[in-house]
Order: C-alpha cells, then sequence, then structure tokens
C-alpha cells in the first residue's frame, strides 16, 4: 500500500475520531470545549498521528488499535502550540491560516484549553482499550517525551536561544527535544502497540530522530522561502524574533542540503536486522519523503 | 495516632521527597528547573498529600506507598496555581508570602514550568513501584479530576462567573470541581493504593466531597477575616475581582455556619459499613477538624 492510498484510508477515520473524542468527554456548550475543539479542529497536517499509525500498519496491524493514542499526542501537540502562540511567547496571531486560540477566546481561555488538552491526553491513553502494561508504558514515554525532560525543555531552550546566534550543535539538541521528542513517541508508540522486536524499536527511534531534525530544518527553510497561504501561518517571523535557525547557520542551499541527508539518514535506519519480523518499510521512506525539498 | 503526631512523623519525609523526586529528573542547573522548584518549594499547607497519606495510615497501610501519587497530586496542584496566578488570569503578584513564579520568572516561564509540572506529574505516577494495574486506575481518576471536566473546568466556570453574582448552587458546583476534584482525587488515591471496599470508598469520596466545599468557604471567610502575614497572600482580592464568595451570598455568619456544617456532613460519612474491614477514622475527623472556623 502506498502513502497516498493509506492516509485516504485511515486519516479520515483517525479525524471523526479525534474530534469525537474530545466531544464526547466534554460538557457540551461550554467554552471551554468550543476552545479546546477550534485548535483540534483546525487542521493541520496529522504528521505524528499518521507517523503513529503507519507504524502500526507496516508492522502488519490494523491502524484502529493506534488511535486513542495518536489522538492524544494530537492533543499535547495542539496544546503545545497554543501556549507558544500567546502573547507572552511567541505572540502569533495566525496559526493554520486561522486567528490563534487566544485571539478567539482570550490569553485565559488560551492557557485553560491548553492545560485541559495536555490532561486530557493522559486520560484518552488511560481509558483506551490497550492492556494495562501497553498504557503505563505509553504514558510513561509519553511524560517523559512531552515534559520538563522532553518538549518543554526544549521549548525553554528555545526562548533562551531567541536574540542570540547558538552554534549548530546547540540548534540541534534544542530542536531535538522541541521538535524531536513527539515525533519520536510517535514512532515508539506505535511500536509498542504492535508488540515490535527491540532491534526495530530501536530503529523506528533513530528514524524518528532525524525525521525530527529534517523536520525542523524544513521549517526554518520554508520560513524563508514558503509563502503565507501555502503555510497557513505568518513567515519571516524567525528573523522578526532573531532566532537561530538553519539557514542563518549553513545558509539556504546548506540548509536545504542538511534536510536531504537527514531523510537519506532516516531511512537508512529502517535497514534493521530483521529475524523473520513482517515489516514493511515503504510507509515510513515515503513519509520522509515527504519532506523533501528540491535544491534550486 | 494523631494528627500532628502523624504529620511529625510523615511529612519531612514526603517533602524531601517531593524535592527530591523533582530535582532528580530535572537537568541541573536549568531555569526551567528552578522555575519549577520554585513554586513546588515555596511550601503551602501540603493538605491534597496529607489526606492521601492519612487515609492510607487510616486503613492500616503504610504512608509511603503513597508518596509518588502524593507527589504528583501536589504538582498538579501547584502547576494549577502557577497558572492561576498569571497576569492573564487572576493576575496575583504574592503566593504563600512569597513573590508569585511570573514575577520571577517572567510569563513565558512560568507557562512552561505550569506545562511541566502536569507532565511531569503523570510520569512520577507511571513511573512509581505501584501495580500498572493501580498506576491505570490513579491516572486515569488523576487526569479526570484535573481535566476539562474537573478543575480545569472549574477554573473556566470560575472565570465565567467573575463579575456577576452567581447562585448558590451555581457556586457549590464551581467549588467542587475547581477545588473539590483534586481533594476527591487524594481521598480516592489513597482508598486505590490500599485497596479498600467499594463501601470505603464511596465513604472517602463523600467525606471529599463535604471537605472540598467547606475547603473553598474557609478560603472565602478568610479572604474577608484573615491577615495577608497569617495566609501568605493578599486579602479582600475577592471584593476587587468582584468575586461571588460565600461570605457574600451568605453573609459571613452563615458562611462560618455553611463551613462547620460541611465539617460535620464530611466526618459523617466516614461511618460506613465496614464488613471487617480495619478502618480508625480519628485522623480523618481531625483534618476537617482543622478547618473549623469559630463563630464570633
Amino acid at each position: 500500500m502506498n502513502l497516498i492510498d493509506f492516509q485516504t484510508q485511515q486519516m479520515p477515520l483517525f479525524e471523526d475520531f479525534l474530534i469525537n473524542t474530545l466531544k464526547e468527554e466534554i460538557l457540551p456548550n461550554s467554552t471551554l470545549y468550543h476552545a479546546m475543539n477550534y485548535s483540534v479542529s483546525a487542521g493541520g497536517k496529522r504528521i505524528r498521528p499518521l507517523l503513529l499509525l503507519a507504524v502500526l500498519k507496516s508492522f502488519g496491524k490494523n491502524p484502529k488499535a493506534g488511535f486513542e493514542v495518536a489522538a492524544a499526542l494530537e492533543y499535547i501537540h495542539t496544546y503545545s502550540l497554543i501556549h507558544d502562540d500567546l502573547p507572552a511567547m511567541d505572540n502569533d496571531a495566525l496559526r493554520r491560516g486561522k486567528p490563534t486560540n487566544h485571539i478567539v477566546y482570550g490569553e485565559d481561555m488560551a492557557i485553560l484549553a491548553g492545560d485541559g488538552l495536555l490532561t486530557y491526553a493522559f486520560e484518552v491513553i488511560a481509558i483506551s482499550p490497550l492492556s494495562n502494561d501497553k498504557k503505563v508504558k505509553l504514558i510513561s514515554a509519553l511524560a517523559k517525551s512531552a515534559g520538563p525532560t522532553g518538549m518543554v525543555a526544549g521549548q525553554v531552550a528555545d526562548m533562551e536561544a531567541e536574540k542570540k546566534q547558538v552554534p549548530l550543535k546547540e540548534l540541534k539538541e534544542i530542536h531535538a527535544r522541541k521538535t524531536g521528542e513527539l515525533l519520536r513517541f510517535a514512532a515508539i508508540a506505535g511500536g509498542i502497540i504492535a508488540e515490535v522486536s527491540s532491534l526495530a524499536l530501536n530503529a523506528l527511534e533513530q528514524y524518528a530522530l532525524h525525521l525530527g531534525l529534517a523536520f525542523q530544518i524544513r521549517d526554518d527553510v520554508m520560513d524563508v522561502i514558503g509563502d503565507v497561504t501555502e503555510l497557513g501561518k505568518e513567515t519571516g517571523m524567525d528573523a522578526i524574533h532573531e532566532k537561530s535557525t538553519y539557514p542563518n547557520l549553513l545558509t539556504l542551499t546548506g540548509a536545504i542540503e542538511a534536510l536531504n541527508e537527514e531523510l537519506g539518514q532516516a531511512k537508512k535506519a529502517l535497514n534493521y536486522e530483521k529475524n523473520n519480523e513482517v515489516f514493511d518499510a515503504s510507509l515510513l521512506n515515503e513519509i520522509a519523503d515527504m519532506l523533501l525539498i528540491e535544491e534550486r
């Protein structure tokens, strides 16, 4: 199965699940529900859920077994965007082509909508039909990836790196946490749910780490060469915030080269010692290829 | 054992655990760690951990078995205070006698310190030595109590009720969520860890619901009659924020009567059908008595 067919088959089902899982639990008509739903429904690429579900498929499992964890992951990603956009943080007014949460609902409600999504994510996993052993592994890994040693630490390091030039090594470390951790969790969570071998889990982790870096380099590059309609968010913001970016450190051409190098490494990681484990790398290779940018 | 002895014996041990559990996991010297630690170390009554540990003792169990969950609960309580104090929320400058988190670390860091504590709480439970079955029950209950159907919903309802007078019934519902849910979790979590009967679990829940209401009424009353040195926070703030409070709705004397009535109900709930279950209500009765205010 190729990626387009997989997306066409699975992602509308997942999208319904993502929205309905929020709807069923929250009191109807409450402002909180609307604020949470606003940002979750705002679209986005759903790259983390796609990755998690594609891992399940790659190991011959039903992607539906990962819907709860993929939804939890997307709620956490969404909360991080809502808080990231706040006036006290990046102060962004536009996200995914729509006004950001605090522009619509106010700063107080945006803070609480983020808090609500973050907390609810753990509930969704805890009440899922997975075994308790898997739930505990997944919750522990998700909290570690999203929390003060993972994504939140990356966010702090990113803030601290603003308005100064940081060396490439530090930039990579910041992004490994800020963007990489949730992608790493997506890949590993698929592996945990599919009960893959430890060699496979390690391969998935390596794949995701390279993919995560590629993802961030791409984001930096698109902030320079993309346009607002295509991206659904303002461009040129990194320059305004005086952020250290890959194009700054490596030049635009160098950044695009580094991006494509990471994607090559990601695909290479999937060639692990299989020992008769059922695994088809084609979907994950295609996900890596999605991020390619043609050198110009 | 009386409450003073229990506190003297257990709470310093718990306090060390609470601080050290944060220290071990977070990268040393990072601003994030300092911001998280600042608010966790700021003291406070630790009433939620005390309640959880006292429940374990009441059922003849070692309170130490509840340290991880009690710490997680206190991290979540602390995050809620940090976010609650933000300029976009209650805009408080003083908490527990010290400048609030955002005054010291800035708004951006305070938001992230809160996010970090909330996320970390779930990791602490997930990696605790409890059985996976208990962990899943506890995480599910905690997320429900703290999340968008629990504490966060209460916070939103509280915000929405500002600057208008709400009837007593609505005020009770707001506080049942905003303050009551975490106290309810504290009592129930102790019961889950101690593996108590379902009758006992129900009794603990009823006890905690009344205790939670008493707690909030007391808070409102102390905002009128307390002083800043004793409380460690500014008083008279409810009037400034035009909040609906029990003293407003019931008069000061009426509010104190209602408080003492709730405490009576809390203690009464502990008289459940024991069927030979080991249970000594004295610690929980004393915790209720701590909240009594003499009528003047």
